[in-house]
């Protein structure tokens, strides 16, 4: 198996193309974790997407670090409010960023733009995995008992239960290739610990998931918004985009003013994009310098761990296979 | 206007029915809570709903307080995956207690039992205040910036654009007269602050918002989970309940994992039913003995300060007429 390059992965440098538009403080926090991310990793290489003076600030803060830097001008970056379609318009920052990752000249992309624009844009570029109808972004937390993936946290704002029977899957090889979870348990959340809590989705989902279940695959049933912080019940959460989205960003808000010490050491501030056949990793909107040079590092972590290919082998449900084969095709309904 | 005895709200006594069990760890728990309160407020009357070992039970922890207390025998609780329909049933515990309540022989009623049974049983019992379709479940947090109102926390699964707005009046009455929020900013929960983000149901409910707010009611927009712990766009936050559950479970449980302290000092340990012509206070399934006295703190608060019927005023849309009016019909889809 080999880099989109033909490299072996983990070989080498790893080339990720960073969104300089994207995010709450853009390209000020961006130029500044691009930095961080380069002084900390020698075997790193950026390819800076942004604008001509976006970039020209990155060169010029670059100082040694500037031979380990490439660069692609585009127009424009996508506003948080844009239409999601703005994401494959290579004119755009994240379009031109997924446009270099489809031609194989970077190894990932990193983006705090608007994920609507960025999971349409990947999906238009690299394609899904195969099995996989919607890709689903997933967040480490630092729940008591350990690291706890949940999924989706925002690239989905409604999904079917087959969908969630997907995320589960791409959830617990996460959890088990990038999170250091060795025996994933998957719970689904919902109000209750109880089979019939729930809407109309999640008592399907949980049926389904039951089916689904296996030796390899343990579902422990529904879990509760507190389990994501506890992690004893589950350390693999299945949740529709919407509720995910809202339920990260409350808790990581009450570990962060509760805690003096940054809330999530050790734990990737990014989310990843799992069920692309790409590595693209998307950081908050509201991310500092130091969440957009975690998510550069999560990125160059999944590449050189190849994670994106052991996820199409857990995708599609099978042993490892490769190499693994995008299928390209328009979502049905873009997530905003 | 007057208690549903006829004394004037305020004065005398407050009669309060306890579901003794309901709850994960009832009746113990809930035997304890409701002799903390006891002790904690000589004008504080229970009538304690349960099976007769649990009534027992109580009895003979009372004490002093024996002479506040009265009973009920029932022949079951309802269980946590208990359809909601049990609710009405008057041979459960929380049917009991709301026959109680509609009979006027208590002020109010408190549960930790599953909320679907009970919120079905309160509008059955007690109806719904007119202009309110779906009640809903509101718990006050203790944000950054000062107590937060989040509704709905668990009692519609799925809700339509008018029940958001409805919901937006109550829990802005709510947090007038109870959460001491003299100026509340109504926020919607969605996935981004823009007005674009979100589902259908959001953009929909942003557009309704927009249109209802005025001088005496200020809608800020769409806010994310954070703002729920930061609390300073906004001091209401109207969500589904299934997202809202989800949320105060979790930024409850971060709270709890990272302070000492309790995590939520002062601020009332049990949830609202708001939109219901009577006073029900809902408690968590988990809930220890002072959870469960604060609920029944909470509960005694609404009676003395008349807190149903200034907001049947305010889900009226109207400056306050009295008396309310209850609309007892029963719900199109009961929420589990």
């Amino acid at each position: 198996l080999t880099g989109s390059d033909g490299r072996p992965p983990g070989t080498g440098p790893t080339r990720i193309a960073v969104d300089l538009l994207g995010g709450d403080d853009a390209p000020a926090v961006v130029v500044d974790g691009a930095l961080q991310a380069c002084d900390a990793d020698p075997n790193l290489q950026l390819l800076l997407v942004g604008s001509r003076p976006a970039v020209d600030e990155c060169l010029r803060a670059a100082g040694p670090v500037a031979a380990r830097l490439a660069v692609t001008t585009v127009e424009r970056g996508v506003g948080m409010a844009g239409p999601a379609a703005d994401g494959a318009d290579p004119r755009t920052s994240i379009g031109a960023c997924l446009q270099a990752l489809k031609a194989g000249r970077v190894d990932a992309v990193v983006s705090a733009g608007a994920s609507g624009p960025t999971v349409a844009a990947a999906v238009v570029a690299v394609g899904r995995l195969r099995g996989v109808r919607r890709p689903a972004l997933a967040a480490v937390l630092p729940s008591l008992a350990g690291p706890l993936v949940l999924l989706d946290v925002g690239a989905n704002m409604q999904v079917k239960v087959a969908d969630l029977v997907h995320h589960a899957a791409l959830g617990a090889a996460y959890a088990r290739l990038v999170a250091g979870v060795r025996a994933p348990r998957i719970g689904l959340l919902s109000v209750g610990a109880e089979p019939g809590k729930g809407d109309r989705l999640r008592r399907g989902a949980d049926s389904a998931l039951r089916s689904w279940a296996g030796p390899e695959r343990t579902y422990v049933g529904p879990v509760e918004g507190h389990d994501v912080v506890l992690g004893e019940r589950a350390n693999v959460v299945v949740s529709d985009g919407f509720t995910g989205n809202a339920l990260l960003k409350g808790v990581e808000a009450a570990f962060a003013v509760m805690a003096r010490r940054h809330p999530t050491d050790g734990v990737p501030r990014a989310a990843a994009l799992l069920g692309v056949a790409g590595t693209v990793v998307v950081c908050h909107g509201a991310a500092t310098a130091p969440d957009i040079a975690s998510g550069l590092g999560l990125a160059a972590r999944l590449v050189r761990e190849d994670v994106v290919a052991r996820l199409a082998a857990a995708a599609s449900g099978s042993v490892p296979v490769e190499p693994y084969e995008p299928v390209v095709e328009p979502l049905d309904e873009v997530a905003p």
